[in-house]
């Protein structure tokens, strides 16, 4: 008999297909003297060297599949599984109490695990997640259970499952897996995130689907609505064929811009760019026809390592993608690292307020023989491409300046010793700060190109970290502060005959695109999957409506004006 | 024979007076073995009590002689002293190891200290400080010795020490400490920033001060070159008291400016008002002719409790205040905790960055009937002077709406309960997020006066923690972007027949003064001390050099030049 259950929408479409239970393997870790301490150290340092291997080859399909956001969460993965205070803990609790590596594993995970749960704040429960997806990896290796589950799928299915892990999903083929349901998770948790980068429709918090479906069911997950239907009559069978049908139709026509201009109905051009993060990303990028590469960021080739990349393998990195690019624009953006983003081999103090502490652009000119390195490797692969400098969380005309200073010393350093670069190569600067966003005329007169960040840029302005659940109402990108910011910013650069790209979250969002392009924006830089919809989009609207549509936003007062007057925007 | 010492100028002003030496009571704890381990832990609460009542009684002084600033330090070793953690801990460590309570609590605050340090950052090396100030006042009275040298001074003196804590300071007498020198600090430890509120010429970090010096020597300190002479000739002396001589000129002369209006040469006038902590201040306040309150912070009330403050006395603190200002304009802060001020029986989870946190007017519009006890005492106070609500850390026009409803739903039961209020009682924020000051234009119609709160908004604008010293160099309130927001604030103000006042720290500063009047600023709110310096400079200048020297500092690309601009201003 068919059965209908709500859930929470976490990824739209609609799929049909048979139910695949996904039962987690039960691991009942018991405490075992062992004899032998020697050998079970090994035992543990071997399961960790089998997890890593696993979790590299993980991250790099999840950066061609699911873009660079998620596969970030693999190399938070591998940081804590090379966590050195974690295996000392491990290890000496083997050598110390004499007991199996199992064990041992899991009372210390268990105590982590308490520790930042204690600490009762958003980001340290992602730490949470992290530590219980990693343990759970090497508890696994140490039984020698292959969690060959889900990679053994081979017919289509809907995979149902109390929760998807990171892991899990990333292990899921795409051509099997047509959609999947959860009990627990919300639209933000790490299952919703990825089904919507692999663009796989997912209904989660449903709370009993596990114990309502059995393996073989027919099941329609509805993606878009958070509705799940078991076993359905014809009827309602043809219900969702339809709905199906509709939503494939939409994405054929997007698939018919490839090869089309970004331009709007009077003719007004603009560029739609990808951000990636590593060069695997390019497939992604060229399959969706980006204009060019808006941003990539250079941060995982420092990550998951002992030591900083040297020039040679930077510039093989950066080449790789300017020459695969093939004329297109690539902007890299130098290393963002500090804060809350940690590097293994990177001595960092522990700071009160990371976001407004000792990160980007400000460490690079504080490690100076590290921030050459980049630099060089950056200037070099310039002569095989468009390639753009960019310098993230510039807040003073001072730190632009000596940036720019070091650039030239190092060309000058490379041309002496005979290398070949683009001596005209652009440089600019990320627009996260206020400051700079204020004080874009001066700005503009020094850049070649601004580039604004609207996730840190939001945060500034509004004072509130959006990560931090009892102020997220607060990140507002679409409070007219910001909006008037964004204008400044935009024409102070056209005023120098510069131009100005976005590479936050907003340049791809539906509610925002109208706006930027009534605003003059020249360049939207969004993960792969959102250009083909974004220059579906622009192609509906003409660029003076556009125009009309900024300027009336900009007199609005509150953030949820400003998008209520977009959604009532005549199409 | 003479000898000259450079150090760091701490306090400006010239004394000359015999030394005193102060030596901390060596204080050798040891493990003993108690037998009676509930007398011992009775010993242990009783000189917590005494030491409360202690730093209560400092506290209090140090509200009087020093500000509200430095009285803080005293709320914060209160809060330690009260610390339930520690507490338990040194209880646990007498009862279960049947040690001695000194013991237990010098091993416990070890503890602490060692925590704490790891951390390695700024903050919690205040906390570290607190905790050694506190421990230490504990063992005094745990090993019964009086701490009484310094209160014992009764000639004029130069006071010698390796370094003075803030309990060492809050006990000076002002009558007879002419000066201090230390071996260690700089310009921003504790014991400068209390010297130059107590106004008491002082030099720290000479690293040798107490090796050289000997009970009786005479001394000169001069703390605006951060020189010391120990033991000067004839001729020396002379050039040291002509130098005195020319400062104190100065001081008389400023004194001669009470009662005159803050005008400038050619008749523009502004208002110069002081803040406060608590009502003792204001006798400060009336000493140094300052034209009204332009903040009054309402934290002290809340701190050093175990629950809320009342209506009751809350209204007369704030009845207090405004009585004894008799007319003059009184603006009250609505309470300005969460982040990382924080309060015993206010239970909030740990932030990753708290200075982008919960705090302020978010946090009192999620406990509103905190929120509304508070604005119920500040309107009933209304009815006996000329108060005002100041809201801080507004972002969005939304908090300000809901802000407003309460206070106008407490009217009207005030008006019912047949209580008498302001019914006009004036209501206005603190611009302190750069998304209030970029949308100016909206919030001036909807409140009755701007405050600018240069602190945090300089911070949230550059993306810089000022107490985070790796970044602090960014801290740049004559960031030329700072300046365009704050003359963006104070024009939308005028624009709609309203007035614009600041309250952080720039309001008081020598560089921005003529900056401000240049700009419009109406009122500028700073330590009482800086009143009367502040009006002679500002009778020094014409209102119409100003505007053209502010105009042009807006054209500057850097700080810097900013300030050097001014600097060579034509006086």
């Amino acid at each position: 008999m068919a059965e209908q259950l709500k859930g929470i929408a976490a990824s739209n479409g609609v799929a049909i297909a048979y139910a695949f239970l996904l039962e987690q393997p039960a691991l009942n870790v018991q405490e075992r003297a062992v004899s032998d301490v020697k050998r079970e150290i090994s035992r543990f340092q071997k399961a960790q060297k089998k997890a890593k291997r696993e979790l590299e080859t993980i991250r790099k399909k999840a950066f061609v599949q699911q873009g660079e956001e998620n596969a970030e969460i693999f190399s938070a993965h591998i940081l804590v599984l090379e966590d050195p205070e974690v295996i000392d803990a491990v290890e000496s609790k083997i050598k110390e109490d004499g007991v199996n590596a199992s064990f041992a594993l899991q009372e210390v995970s268990t105590m982590y695990i308490k520790m930042f749960e204690d600490m009762g704040n958003t980001y340290m429960q992602a730490r949470v997640t992290d530590i219980k997806d990693v343990s759970q990896r090497l508890l696994l290796h140490l039984a020698e259970v292959e969690n060959t589950s889900l990679s053994a799928i081979d017919e289509e299915t809907i995979v149902i499952s109390h929760d998807l892990t990171p892991s899990d999903i990333a292990q899921l083929d795409r051509q099997y897996t047509l959609g999947f349901v959860t009990n627990i998770g919300g639209r933000t948790s790490h299952s919703a995130i990825m089904a919507r980068s692999l663009e796989i429709p997912a209904v989660v918090g449903t709370e009993a689907i596990t114990s309502i479906v059995k393996n073989g069911d027919l099941i329609i997950v509805d993606g878009t609505n958070g509705e799940v239907v078991i076993n359905p009559d014809e009827s309602t069978l043809n219900i969702f064929r339809e709905r199906q049908r509709v939503l494939s139709a939409e994405n054929a026509k997007q698939k018919r811009l490839i090869g089309l201009p970004s331009v709007t109905e009077d003719g007004a051009t603009v560029e739609l760019s990808a951000n990636i993060g590593v060069p695997d990303d390019i497939k992604g990028v060229l399959e969706n026809d980006a204009d060019g590469i808006g941003l990539y960021r250079t941060e995982f080739l420092y990550m998951g390592r002992n030591r900083f990349p040297e020039e040679e393998e930077q510039f093989d990195a950066y080449r790789t993608v300017v020459e695969q690019m093939n004329g297109a624009p690539v902007l890299i953006r130098t290393l963002d690292v500090g804060g809350d983003k940690k590097l293994p081999y990177l001595d960092l103090p522990e700071e009160l307020n990371p976001l407004l502490g000792f990160r980007a652009i400000r460490l690079c000119l504080e490690k100076t023989d590290m921030f050459r390195t980049q630099l060089r490797a950056l200037l070099r692969a310039s002569h095989y491409g468009n390639l753009k400098i960019m310098f993230p969380m510039v807040a003073t005309l001072e730190e632009l300046r000596e940036a720019k200073t070091l650039v030239e010393e190092e060309k000058k350093r490379l041309t002496d010793e005979g290398h070949s670069i683009d001596e005209r190569v652009s440089v600019g600067i990320m627009v996260e700060t206020p400051s700079t966003a204020v004080a874009a005329t001066s700005f503009a007169k020094e850049v070649d190109f601004f580039s604004i960040g609207t996730n840190d840029l939001v945060q500034y302005t509004l004072a509130a970290d959006r990560t931090n659940e009892r102020v997220s109402p607060l990140y507002q990108p679409y409070h007219p502060a910001v909006l008037q910011l964004i204008k400044n910013v935009i024409e102070a650069s056209h005023a120098e005959g510069k131009w100005t790209g976005m590479c936050g979250e907003m340049a791809g969002e539906e509610t925002a695109i109208p706006l930027l392009v009534g605003m003059g924006l020249d360049e939207f830089s969004m993960s792969a999957a959102s250009i083909l919809p974004a220059r579906s989009l622009i192609r509906t609207f003409h660029s003076k409506d556009a125009r009309a549509l900024a300027e009336r936003a900009l007199l609005c007062g509150t953030a949820d004006e400003v998008k209520e007057m977009v959604h009532s925007y005549p199409k």
